[in-house]
C-alpha cells in the first residue's frame, strides 16, 4: 500500500488523484470566480466576504447559520438585465417580451416585490403561490398559474385574482377550466364577461440541458399537450376526417384538438400557446428549434381555424454557473438568437410575430444568493486511489480525501444529492495563504450521501468555527428544503446597500414542534 | 409509425412494452401484497381500502389528502417482533438485545412514547430528536445520540438529558464531548461522576445494500473511525513505536487511536464500539461480516489495552419491501444468523460475548404507514417503445403511457427523485374489475421528474377523484418532506382499532406563510 498524503497539499495545476478532471487548482484560492457571484459580493481588504457591503461575520452573528444570503440588488439586475435584453432583442419583432419570473425557483412576498417593481411578471404554479403573490399585493394580471394537476380550487384561486393566464395542460383540465368559468359567469352576471384567459401548454418534442438538446417526436412525460401526428383522440379524429378528410384525420394532434376545443368555449380567451424545454439550458438551439415548431403550428391553427393565438411563451429553463467550468450564454445572446429566429419564421410563414414571453427562475436569482455554513469536524480519511487516475497507476494505491462538515446539508440543498448537482465552495470569513486542499464539504445529516459540495480546492487552514459560503444557492434550494433529522430550515436575508433583513426568518424548534400533536 | 394501444389494456401475464422486465401484471388488482401494508390493513367486502377497521373514504373525508396513514398496531407488533426477534437469538449469547428505533426514518412525540412503551430504546441524531423525545418524555437513559457533526450545544442538550450513549463520530468530537463533561464537572460537583457514555463509531470497510455487500480496506464517506491499518495519526504512530514497535505502529488505526484515547480521559465512560454498514439490505452476510471484524478489534482492544468495551452495536439499515419483487429476510432470520456469528467468533476469539444492540428504523415503520392520495387528471401520452422491449421489435413503433397525476409528489415523496426508489400503488377507494393499465404515478409539482409510482398496474378505469394509496411510505417519506411549490406536507394520522387521530397535523396555508417576513 503506498500513501500518497504529499499529493494533499498539491502545487498549483497537479490537482489531487481523488478530484475529477475538470477541477482545477485554482492559482489563488481567495479569488472570487465572478460568474458565481451577486456582482456585489467581493473580499474585504480585511480578506473576509462581503456582500453589499455586509461582511459575512456579523450576517452569522446578527442571524447565525447556516443562512441563505440573498443580494436585493443583484436579484433586480439580473431581472432587469433579462428584461432588457429580450425587450431590445424584440423590439422590432413583437414591441418587447413579457418576462415571468418563475416563483418555482425561490418565491417570497417580498422577491414578489421586487419581480413586479422591475416590470417583470410572475409565474405561480400552485395555489400556495398565488397566496404569497396575494400577500404581496400583486395584480392578478401580473400573474401566470401553471400546473399539470390544478386543483379546482386552484383554478377558482386564480379567477378570483383575476390571473393574467393560466397555463392550461391537458384537454381535461381545459374542460374544467371552462366549466368553471362559466359556472362563474351563471352565478354572477357581473362575471360574465370575465372570461379565463387561457395558454396551452403543448410538448415539441424538444428537450435540451446544457449545451445539448434532443428532438423527438414523442415526449414521455406529465406535461403538456403532444404536438405529434396522431395523438388527438379517436372523436376528434372523426370530426376532422368528416371535415377535412382521412389524411388531416391522421395528423391530427393532441394539441390541435385543444386549440379547437378552447376556441369553442365562450367561458375562454384563448391567448396562445407554451412550451417548456428543459432546464439548465446554456446554448440557443433547442429554445429555436422550439420556437419554429411551435410558430409553424401556430400557422396552421390560424390558417385552419382561424383562430388568433397572439401569444407564445418559450418557456424557461436558462442556465446558470455552478462551478468554474459552466459556460451558460449570455441572456443577450439567447434573446438576439431567438428574435431572429422567430423574425425569419414569421417571414416565412407570412405571419404577424405573436407576441413573445419567456420564464427565467434559476437565471435571475440562482446566483444572486450564497448559503453560509460553519464548518465542523474535519476528517482527512484514506481512501483508494480510482485506477484511472491520472498520474497514480499503482496497484493499492491510497490518498487522504479531507471531509469537511459544515451546520446545514441536505436540508438546505438537496440539490446534490437530487441531481447528483456540483457546487463550489470558499473560505468566507478570512483570507488564507495555505496551500490548497481537495475537500469534500459535507453535511451533518444522518446519511452518508448528504454531500454539499463534492470536490473543491479549499485553503488547507480551514478548520472548526471558520465561515464558508457556497454560491450558486439561490434558486431550488430552499424551495426544496427539509426538516431532515429535525434540522430547522434556515431563512433567506435579503442584503442590499449596507443593510440585512430577514424576508423568511429561520425555523425554531418551537416551528418544528408546533404540528406534533403530542402523545 | 406503428400505433400499438391495443398492448394497453394487456391480457394477464402479456405485460406492456413500456413496463420493466420484473413487473408482473397481477393477477388480481384488488388483492393487496401483504408484505407492503400494515398487518390491519385490509379490503372491505365493498372493496373498500380500510386499516384498523376504519375506511379511507372516511380517513380522506375527515383528515384531507395526500395524507400519511400510520397503523399504530402495525408499528407497535413490528417494534415487539424486532426486539423479541433479537432477544430471542441472542438470549444465551448476551442476555438479550437492545433495539433502538432509528427516528431518523420518521419520528413524532406519540412514536416516541410508542418506542419506550414496546421495550425499545431511540436512536436520534440532532437536537431537534432529542427535542421530540423530552416532549414525548422519555427517560435519557432510552436515549442514543448520532451525527458526524454534532455542534457543543447538542452535545451539552445530551448530557442534560443523561443520555444512555453518545455515538461519537471522529477524534475531534472525542475530545469536545470530554472537554465539555468535564468543564460541566468542573462547574457543578454535584456532576463530576457524570460522565459521558461514549460508543465509538468504527467504519468496518463494510457497504451493503438489498442482496448484496462490498468489503474494502477504506471507506470513502463522512461517518466514523477507520480501521484500517495505518489511519491513526503521526502522533499516536510515534506513541505505539515507543511503547510497542515499529510493526505495531504501521498497523495502528483510527479506531485504535479513538479507544485509546477515549479511556484516557476521566470524564467519559467508553462502553463500546458502533458499526452501520448501509440501508435497505435484504441478507445478513453483511452484518456478518461486519461483527466479526469488530468483534476482532474489540478483543484485540481488550488485550492491549485491557479496555472492557462491554458493548457492540451493529447498526441499522435493515430494509423492507417496496415493490412485490423486494425480498428482505424476517429479523428473526437476521437476529439467528448474527447471533450464531456472535457466539461463535467470540468463542473462537476467548472473549466474554458484548452486549448487542441494534437501530433498526425503516425496518419498523416503513411498512406500518400508507399515502393517501386524491386522483386528478388523467393522460395517455404516446411514447416511443424502447428498442429492447419485448415482443416489440418494429423501429418506431409507439406505445401509450397513461399518467396520472395525484394531489402531492416529490413533496411529500422524495424518495423516487432522490434514489430513483421504485413504489407500488393499488386504487384505494373501491375495487374494480376493469383490466390492468400500465401506468405512471405523478405528482402536482412543476418538474417533468416528480413521479410517485414510476410503473404499475392498476385498473383502467381509475378517474379523477378516486383515492389512490401507496405502500411503505412510513420511512423517509414525511421527513424528507418539503413545502415545493409552496405546498403544505401532509399530516400523519395514527389509527388504531377504530380511531384515528392526527399525530402530526397537516400544514396550513398559514403554516406555510408563517415565516414570510412582508415586502
Amino acid at each position: 500500500m503506498t500513501v500518497s498524503h504529499e499529493t494533499l497539499g498539491a502545487a498549483a495545476g497537479a490537482g489531487s488523484p481523488l478530484a475529477p478532471a475538470w477541477l482545477e487548482v485554482p492559482a489563488d484560492l481567495n479569488a472570487l470566480e465572478a460568474k458565481l457571484w451577486a456582482h456585489d459580493v467581493e473580499r474585504t481588504p480585511g480578506g473576509e466576504l462581503a456582500v453589499g457591503g455586509i461582511g459575512v461575520a456579523q450576517l452569522a452573528e446578527e442571524f447565525g447559520t447556516p443562512l441563505f444570503v440573498l443580494s436585493e440588488d443583484d436579484f433586480r439586475a439580473r431581472a432587469r438585465a433579462f428584461k432588457d435584453a429580450f425587450d431590445d432583442a424584440f423590439a422590432d419583432v413583437c414591441g418587447g417580451v413579457d418576462v415571468y419570473y418563475a416563483g418555482k425557483a425561490f418565491l417570497s412576498s417580498a422577491v414578489a416585490a421586487w419581480v413586479a417593481e422591475e416590470g417583470l411578471r410572475l409565474d405561480t404554479c400552485s395555489g400556495g403561490e398565488l397566496a404569497v403573490a396575494a400577500k404581496a399585493g400583486l395584480p392578478g394580471e401580473l400573474l401566470g398559474l401553471h400546473g399539470n394537476n390544478k386543483s379546482d380550487a386552484e383554478i377558482e384561486r386564480a379567477l378570483d385574482l383575476g390571473v393574467g393566464r393560466i397555463v392550461v395542460d391537458s384537454l381535461d383540465e381545459l374542460e374544467r377550466v371552462a366549466a368553471i368559468a362559466a359556472a362563474r359567469g351563471d352565478q354572477d352576471p357581473g362575471r360574465r364577461e370575465l372570461r379565463a384567459k387561457v395558454m396551452l401548454r403543448l410538448t415539441p418534442g424538444v428537450h435540451a440541458h446544457t449545451h445539448e438538446f434532443i428532438a423527438t417526436a414523442h415526449e414521455d412525460q406529465k406535461f403538456g399537450l403532444s404536438m405529434a401526428a396522431g395523438t388527438a383522440s379517436a372523436e376528434f379524429r372523426a370530426e376532422v376526417a368528416e371535415e377535412s378528410g382521412i389524411e388531416a384525420a391522421a395528423a391530427a394532434s393532441a394539441a390541435e384538438e385543444a386549440v379547437a376545443a378552447a376556441a369553442g368555449h365562450d367561458s375562454i380567451e384563448l391567448l396562445g400557446l407554451h412550451c417548456h424545454i428543459g432546464s439548465q439550458i446554456f446554448e440557443p438551439e433547442g429554445f429555436e428549434v422550439a420556437a419554429v415548431k411551435l410558430l409553424t403550428f401556430l400557422a396552421t391553427m390560424r390558417s385552419t381555424y382561424s383562430i388568433a393565438l397572439p401569444e407564445l411563451d418559450l418557456g424557461g429553463g436558462h442556465g446558470i454557473a455552478y462551478t468554474p467550468v459552466d459556460t451558460p450564454r449570455p441572456a443577450a445572446e439567447i434573446a438576439q438568437a431567438l428574435a431572429a429566429v422567430v423574425r425569419s419564421t414569421c417571414g416565412d410563414l407570412g405571419i404577424t410575430p405573436p407576441r413573445i414571453s419567456i420564464e427565467p427562475g434559476r437565471a435571475i436569482v440562482g446566483s444572486a444568493a450564497f448559503t453560509l455554513y460553519r464548518a465542523g469536524t474535519t476528517k482527512d480519511v484514506l481512501v483508494d486511489v480510482p485506477a484511472d487516475a491520472p498520474g497514480i497507476g499503482e496497484e493499492g494505491a491510497t490518498a487522504v480525501r479531507r471531509y469537511l462538515s459544515v451546520d446545514g446539508g441536505m436540508s438546505d440543498n438537496a440539490r446534490p444529492v437530487l441531481y447528483d448537482a456540483d457546487y463550489s465552495a470558499v473560505l468566507a470569513g478570512r483570507a488564507s495563504d495555505a496551500a490548497p486542499q481537495l475537500t469534500r464539504v459535507v453535511g451533518k445529516h444522518c446519511e452518508s450521501g448528504d454531500i454539499v459540495v463534492r470536490n473543491v480546492y479549499l485553503p488547507a487552514d480551514v478548520r472548526r468555527g471558520d465561515l464558508v459560503a457556497v454560491p450558486g444557492t439561490g434558486a431550488y434550494c430552499w424551495v426544496l428544503s427539509s426538516n431532515y433529522n429535525y434540522v430547522g430550515r434556515p431563512g433567506v436575508v435579503a442584503v442590499r446597500h449596507g443593510s440585512a433583513r430577514w424576508i423568511i426568518r429561520g425555523e425554531t424548534e418551537q416551528d418544528l414542534l408546533s404540528r406534533d400533536m403530542g402523545v
